[in-house]
């Protein structure tokens, strides 16, 4: 395992006593996101079992030395974006010293205690201000399914094996977990008429994603190297990129989807850093026999030593009629981040080879990442065949496409033997009516 | 003509020298940008002959009141987010009392001299910290142009007259008039070749289009209706949509323009008011006869009486040859904003009918303005027929797409009789060889 220290020990234990075994947020994950606490302002703060730690209020009781500290204060503003843009250095170097003051024997404990705010009296924000979101599409297994649907026999593209495929998303639309959207209207024209008509869409969907938030970003004109790639990576969340189907098959062409997607876009509060994967970072899977090699460029040389996340990925729903009846969340589909056809460094040198800026803070989504086979879905369009078959709920319901009241989470954990388990927190969503 | 004022009158005359028979920025324009002066930090101006006024620091001299003043302090930031985000009221009074205070006859002449900067002296930036970049593809007969080389007999899509068009550019890669940008790098793949490969851009071209500033913006899952739209537009300026033919080709299915575009993209610096432009508003030109009439959502009944804006475009080439023999800039082409399917008033409220919330000081782009025949193409693509044909330039040259050290500059100016003609400024852009 690349980069393992002291802080990724399964030894570790924090004094916070929620953490210990704690499914998304142990000692061992540290994930950064902005929060407000009752009555206050939004600012930084880190996930510590049920609790998060006011980041910059620990930075001016003079916890944190050298990087660290200059990451505390950064810290402070609503936004992780001046964080972020720190870059690798300072980010460790606060992870390291937040270990240390919330393992077990901390001689700080009594000066970190008063710190800490109860996450359930918490409100979660986006963690940075969003100056541009791309989404990309390298779940080969997604991309199959649903070009399957128009080219049986072909259902990839040409480009599809040299190009990590990707567009310009909305970014005023992203939102963190919890936020309830109206479903979307727009011009909607089935093969059954002739024109089109304006109305509520009627194949409402989610897609599985990952987000990679940037760190340092580079300028105008100076492409990043896939070597330089990861240090740009400032951590991970899950991302639903909530897509109306009908509006997409009418407006997509010639120049791609807009209305479909823009609507809103769903994140996940918390900001897993690339330190807190090291233990779960796996070797890229070997591309399919006759595939041609990436382009010089693009080779990435760390791919086969860790390119990849072995992260298991989860869509459940919850409809009206299953919260009536005391129902849990339903599983949709499992899949895994290693159903990626390149990589996140990939994704991010062929972004900016062209001379492209990123900036701190901007997000990438994946693209969906559904795995092989039929419970690897990622998306209804792929489990109902483009809305043809119905999926089967738990409550005896049916869908073909999201309902009105229907709540859609993802989640995301890592498992590894030797390793702590963490998860990424829920990225939720519920569907309103139409406007 | 529709909301004509004192500050339209062709007899209305500045005391600042410049200002009269200027072909930009009369005392009838007053378009609001961002400047630095000499040594300064960026702050809010206004335009006016060759100078640049100061609008905070008159601000703070007490020389405007009530909603102006509002408006004059926001323009204090460096960016005109805020200033913008005020809405039509606050921008008309300003515009009103800087009529008074740059006529001739101010008696505030003595106060305001001193906070005038020449232009010239002056670093012109950005107008506003754009969130979000929508490019539409509005001017029909580019996309007709363009859709012959795929489809002779049949060349706009079955959407285009039912959809205004549009999808998601790049924010950070938006640049002020001046800038000049590396020729990007990005995969090739001519039809000769099996397989694609890396380097410079061989088919890079500039498009013609108009750039759309938002005001107040909406919130998400509040759409902008058609009678509201207008409110929202907080001025126009010049764009050029930098686009690498090449790149396109390959890259663009199914998700669109990726890469090809965001690699720079030149806006004017100087936002022109909807107030400056109200002598030249005109009437929509009638759909031809047979097409369909737009949906309930997108149909204007401004539309016949004020929907198009009558702005006479042009496109100028300098090359190194023509710049060494002294040759003055080669017009390309020209154009006219009318040559727009869809009114502004439309783009906007299609872009917000799902729900999608646009910010204050986001940009819309309206998509290549060719105008019919020869001389009215807005792109190379379109002059040499996708680079099967050559331009002749007066250098003796010729040019299939754009060469290293090659200057495009977009231009505006909109004339009527009985008013005073102004202009946008510059859109100017540099082609630099590839990194």
């Amino acid at each position: 395992m690349p980069d393992l220290d002291a802080t990724h020990s399964p030894d570790l234990r924090s004094w916070v006593a929620s953490a210990q075994g704690h499914a998304e947020f142990p000692i061992q994950n540290l994930p950064l996101g902005v929060f407000s606490p009752p009555g206050g302002t939004p600012r930084g703060g880190v996930a510590i079992g049920n609790e998060i730690l006011d980041l910059a209020a620990a930075g001016r009781a003079g916890l944190f030395g050298g990087e660290a500290a200059r990451a505390a204060e950064a810290a402070g503003a609503p936004a992780l974006n001046a964080l972020l843009a720190l870059g690798a250095g300072p980010r460790r170097a606060l992870r390291t010293q937040l270990s240390a003051l919330l393992a077990e024997g901390s001689p700080h404990q009594a000066q970190v205690a008063p710190l800490l705010h109860p996450a359930a009296g918490c409100t979660l924000h986006l963690p940075t201000v969003i100056g541009d979101y791309t989404d990309f599409y390298v779940g080969i297994h997604h991309a199959t399914n649903v070009g399957r649907v128009f080219r049986p026999d072909d259902p990839l593209l040409p480009n599809y094996k040299y190009v990590p495929i990707g567009y310009h998303g909305r970014a005023s639309s992203v939102r963190p977990s919890g936020t309830a959207f109206h479903r979307p209207k727009g011009q909607r024209k089935p093969a059954t008429q002739a024109t089109p008509d304006f109305g509520p869409c009627r194949n409402l969907d989610y897609e599985l994603e990952l987000g990679i938030w940037i760190g340092p970003g580079n300028e105008l004109g100076e492409p990043v190297s896939i070597a330089e790639a990861p240090a740009q990576v400032a951590g991970y969340s899950l991302l639903n990129d909530w897509s109306a189907r009908d509006i997409q098959a009418w407006e997509y062409q010639p120049l791609g989807p807009f209305l479909a997607k823009n609507f809103c876009s769903t994140v996940s509060t918390w900001i897993v850093t690339p330190e807190a994967l090291a233990p779960f970072r796996v070797p890229q899977p070997p591309r399919p026999e006759g595939d041609p090699a990436p382009l010089p460029y693009l080779l990435d040389e760390a791919d086969q030593r860790e390119g990849a996340l072995d992260l298991q990925l989860e869509v459940l729903i919850l409809t009206p009629a299953m919260r009536e009846k005391g129902l849990p969340p339903q599983t949709l589909s499992r899949s895994n981040a290693q159903h990626m056809y390149w990589t996140v460094a990939q994704m991010l040198t062929h972004h900016t080879s062209n001379g492209c800026n990123l900036q701190p803070g901007d997000l990438l989504g994946s693209g969906t990442l559904s795995a092989p086979g039929e419970e690897g879905f990622g998306s209804l369009l792929e489990s109902t065949k483009g809305g043809k078959e119905l999926v089967q709920l738990t409550s005896g319901e049916t869908r073909r496409f999201l309902e009105d009241g229907d709540e859609v989470f993802l989640r995301a954990h890592a498992h590894r033997p030797g390793a702590v388990s963490i998860g990424f927190g829920e990225c939720r969503g519920t569907v309103l009516p139409a406007v």
